[in-house]
């Protein structure tokens, strides 16, 4: 079985973090899938997904990280086609990756006891933003 | 078919590295698949899995990255809670990412020559840390 | 079903970028699968594949990035064994992942509008690399 659903997200962008496990658990429940996994994938180029903990500080430690590795007042040579203005957004993606893969056990997703999804967006401006969740197995 | 297992480590921290590539290869091959993927799942948020070479130079060198990046002696916002002082890994977590898949080709895993299934563990404590391995094919 | 295919590419190395999503896109068209997912495994252990935009102003800020977290021009221990001297490029395939997992919707990968596969190459000398392709659905 395999069923694939599309998340919305409002975001304010600029590394604002969205807690999505629970969206995610509700389709794996709905889904009736009890031994399989869960693609969460980001359909954008500036941000990501990942799997980590959900506390305030880590959420400020992980935008002070990439601030500091490609902060966004620094010329970035997306810039000189003078379309857009978020050079920093996609160099932080192509550290970040835009999904993650989670097993799924007796019906859950088999996440240790800290693990949250955790949609990262960069965008410069808030915009909606869309994560694909696929559910397979049986 | 789908079937999970987990290995359970034990695990120095601070960025210590376990190669588990022979640990998943016997999950594949007791398993009968010849043709499908292996998910290799970290379940904890201090940590990661990654694909690379297991050379202890190697190993030194991402050590001593992730040093640079986020060392240990700095200030972190997780660490205002006051509950634990392990802001530095958090951090390196969303750089590593927590799992791989792996393509099984012929009973095997896809591997290229030098590739190796390396858990990286930062945890400030010595402690057990668990890795879900679920394979899935025909 | 499941499938798997390898692609074979003539890269320059030093961070060239090469960018695969019509490769993988006839796979996945001549492949039947209309629900599903499509792995892409880069096969090596200096570069790595990512889910980004192709634009070359992009690829120059990755590049410029990398040099900045692990300049080529550094000692690494990877060194001291005085077999080759590409130290940089395993630390950086750390931080960037050999993979990328996509799902599969209406027999096309269900990728967002900027969304590319682009295979980052950082071995020192041109040489073929090899990518897997697995292709698995209904």
């Amino acid at each position: 079985m395999i069923i694939t659903h599309q998340i919305e997200l409002e975001s304010r962008g600029s590394l604002s973090v969205t807690n999505i496990t629970e969206q995610v658990r509700e389709i794996v429940h709905s889904s009736g899938v009890q031994h399989g996994q869960a693609i969460i994938f980001y359909r954008h180029t500036t941000g990501g997904v990942i799997v980590g903990e959900h506390e305030p500080g880590i959420i400020a430690d992980i935008q002070t990280m990439f601030e500091q590795i490609a902060p966004v007042a620094r010329n970035y040579y997306h810039h000189l086609r003078a379309v857009d203005f978020n050079g920093h957004a996609h160099v932080r993606s192509a550290l970040l990756t835009n999904h993650v893969v989670i097993p799924i056990l007796e019906g859950d997703l088999f996440l240790g006891t800290y693990q949250d999804i955790l949609v990262i967006d960069d965008q410069t401006e808030p915009a909606p933003r869309y994560v694909a969740v696929q559910v397979s197995g049986e």
